[in-house]
């Protein structure tokens, strides 16, 4: 069998959850949450299989659903999207950025990854004949060089591919660094994939600065969500992308022959639930309470930490520790010590700073227990 | 914008079922069922996002589900599966399908598809670099002419896609076609893509021959199948993809990227209605009996026709009423009569042979009154 991908083993979030649970140990690595989801989003959702959205959705995604994109959209970014042309519901944003990525880039085109990134990146990048130039965040800071990324571009570069908040560090680009993208991306006339899908889930005074924001930005990029993320609901596998016209019709075509279309009643349920306003408006705030319990927690252990910015995940540097590379210090921690988190040198082809990620999107009792285990190390 | 797919337009089932709702027309174009989903089920999504089943699937689909899989294949086809490592649960067949060709069709790697085919096939060879060659059926049977398959099977050949029951035929490969096709792959090393998807939607002395019932053919054809055309379930977008381990791996690599996971109450309600067995072993009395009511009552209209075999299809011959293109008189047929068709000369490069295909997965009364206009034309 001749490969298209030779080098992919399996995602590193399958081999940490399968390792967590063969070891019984607590699952901090595959970022989803443990605590329920809101119980009216669940009734929604009976509701709308009940009533008969069982049939397929059109193959953009139910309207209503689009209209509350776009008003929520223009309230929170001023960007004003027109549900009819420039919006998509996905299976989740990994759906989104497979077809954005298959809808626009050619065989020989060069994207833009910066890495440590998403392990889909690349493969996506791959499948469509392009070519990943993955350009490393600085360290320890996770910052993004952009004299280094102007040197990267040459007239095969198609795309520049960004998230922010980052997974796995956490950290977020400053307006300074979305006026760089904007310069390079006019400059250059590139297409920007931005990765937006822990927009909701920011810290202290860190601001989330959608690429929607930037006029000349929001012309040439592909923006994608989750509601999984947003809802508690990974596993309803509901996201969407944003995009002007002329890209979003290359996605559309796209979309439509890879899926067609997505669950519809779960289109419903969130549609529904989108009624009432400001649904996500607190998540900040419980997932910082979340992150200051877990740090807190971990204050006296030998870890060594930034405070993240956003997401639901936590990097935490182990040199004080032991010097086994990440890998081999995450599976040990699962099978000795009983707490699963995520190595990040698979994301950053082998580079190994000495972090592992650890999601804290979990019950409190489970972060208190994960503080003492690494408290104990 | 250089589009990867020049020639997409909006897909027929789009723009048909688009159409029927502005001007509130019987939709009988898009296929899927009208009638309710069985309760059964309904309670068991319900408790599956009420018993928390709410966050990412693994990633090939819930274990229950592919073990379930196995032992159904097994039995109907006498044919084993590995659940570990050759099942796939995905987000409808669209998605198998799209997935099964990016994962082994190259650059350049020429794919045969028989026309009229379902209309996702051939862009998605073209997203993949591969190059669709197109084989007619033979009219006005829609039959697989082998020997001129051989004809246009060459080093760069890579794989053969069939559809058995056809859409939009409702025709159905015979044991001879099944053995040709098997002889053809072994000899030419080609892979297989057998869409199953109405393998239980079968008439009269008809029996579905799967592609894992042939062992040669088995070991080299991914075979996707659908619980929405089962499970009158369309919208919860649900199927699944078999495929020996050497292609499974590929597929795997794929999918991981493409979507991660599909929607996890679906497949726990899915699962657990599998539980009792043979929950779709009356699909096709209950489909004959609709395709019977229909047929019996267009008897006396200009239509001509042959007796659907399979799937909730039915191709009419129209030239006895009007010697409009087929899309030009499914249109007037919905704007004017209120009754909407699929044109298929969009499946077959324009090639018009005066047919519509209809929808039966209907109410009775929806059928009814369908008739009662076709009867009037
Ligand atoms: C799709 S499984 C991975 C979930 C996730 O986004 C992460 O853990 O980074
Ligand atoms: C995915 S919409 C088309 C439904 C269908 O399978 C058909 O009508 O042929």
């Amino acid at each position: 069998m001749n490969s298209k991908l030779p080098n992919t083993k399996e995602s590193i979030f399958s081999t940490m959850s399968a390792l967590a649970r063969h070891s019984n140990a607590l699952n901090l690595s595959q970022g989803f949450p443990s605590f329920p989801v809101d119980p009216i989003l669940k009734e929604l959702h009976t509701n709308a299989v009940n009533n008969g959205y069982n049939q397929y959705a059109p193959m953009p995604g139910i309207s209503v659903l689009r209209e509350s994109i776009s008003i929520i959209t223009n309230k929170l970014h001023s960007a004003i999207y027109n549900p009819a042309t420039e919006i998509c519901i996905t299976a989740g944003a990994t759906q989104a950025i497979y077809t954005a990525i298959q809808a626009v880039i050619h065989p020989g085109d060069e994207v833009i990854v910066f890495t440590p990134a998403y392990d889909s990146y690349v493969p996506a990048i791959q499948m469509a004949g392009g070519i990943a130039i993955e350009i490393p965040m600085t360290l320890p800071d996770f910052k993004i060089d952009w004299e280094v990324v102007n040197d990267h571009i040459n007239n095969k570069t198609a795309m520049i591919m960004i998230n922010s908040p980052h997974n796995p560090s956490g950290t977020m680009l400053s307006h300074q660094d979305m006026l760089q993208l904007e310069r390079l991306s006019i400059r250059y006339d590139l297409i920007v994939l931005s990765d937006e899908v822990y927009e909701h889930i920011t810290f202290d005074q860190n601001k989330h600065l959608s690429a929607a924001r930037y006029p000349e930005l929001k012309k040439r990029s592909f923006i994608t969500a989750s509601y999984g993320k947003t809802f508690h609901i990974t596993g309803w596998k509901t996201g969407y992308c944003l995009a002007p016209e002329h890209l979003m019709k290359e996605f559309y075509k796209v979309h439509q022959f890879l899926v067609f279309s997505i669950n519809h009643p779960a289109q419903i349920a969130i549609a529904n639930y989108l009624k009432e306003e400001n649904r996500y408006l607190d998540l900040g705030a419980f997932y910082q309470r979340k992150r200051d319990l877990f740090l807190n927690s971990i204050h006296g252990s030998k870890f060594s930490f930034q405070p993240t910015q956003g997401t639901y995940f936590q990097l935490l540097d182990y040199t004080n520790i032991t010097d086994e590379n990440d890998v081999d210090f995450a599976k040990r921690l699962t099978k000795e010590h009983k707490i699963a988190a995520i190595p990040i040198s698979v994301f950053m082809n082998g580079k190994d700073p000495k972090m592992l990620r650890f999601c804290f999107a979990k019950e409190d009792h489970e972060i208190i227990t994960a503080a003492q285990i690494l408290n104990s190390l």
